[in-house]
């Protein structure tokens, strides 16, 4: 994740793709961000992610597999009800679950 | 594309997700973008996009199915060849192609 760009496997993985509009309230908001990112990290099957808030968020986490993808969005919504709800954050959001069928990367970094 | 969320239709359908971290040459940079998401709309197959830069850049365009996809990829890469190569924007970037099997929406917004 140095760069940003999150490095997964060769095809076929799992996307999830978070695209959110924030409300104003902001209680608790970036603390749980930072504490669902270190449990993303410790599932099974997690590969990494991508994020990026400019007006809208979209976040897109990449898992081993759609069954690994499901168990991570059951562990969101669990936490996101312990946190009163992730409705305070969020005044819409669309979560979209997909199967990556190719991947092209161009690099010009020197370092990795 | 009111609130930055695409409005998409019942899965399946395709998602292009691109992913990029960019140079500091602005060349030409705003106008293509622009340009960009013209072209796309005007494509068959072309659901609509969802963008965000905060140190990495994250547009996920959706398309009708893959076939649409890879069309919009072609058209890309040649508008970058005319305009002297996208490498002169992007220092790192990655492709991906994803079908969307599954998607769950959650607003609170009076009107759409």
């Amino acid at each position: 994740m140095d760069s940003g760009i999150a490095s997964t496997p060769e095809p076929p993985y799992t996307a999830v793709i978070f695209t959110s509009v924030r409300t104003d309230v902001d209680d608790d908001y970036a603390d749980t961000a930072d504490e669902m990112v270190r449990l993303a990290a410790q599932q099974p099957g997690y590969l990494g992610h991508e994020s990026a808030r400019e007006g809208v968020g979209i976040t897109v986490s990449y898992w081993h597999d759609e069954r690994a993808a499901l168990a991570w969005k059951a562990i969101v919504e669990h936490v996101g009800a312990q946190r009163r709800g992730r409705r305070d954050w969020y005044r819409d959001y669309t979560v979209r679950i997909a199967t990556v069928h190719r991947a092209y990367t161009m690099s010009t970094s020197t370092f990795d």
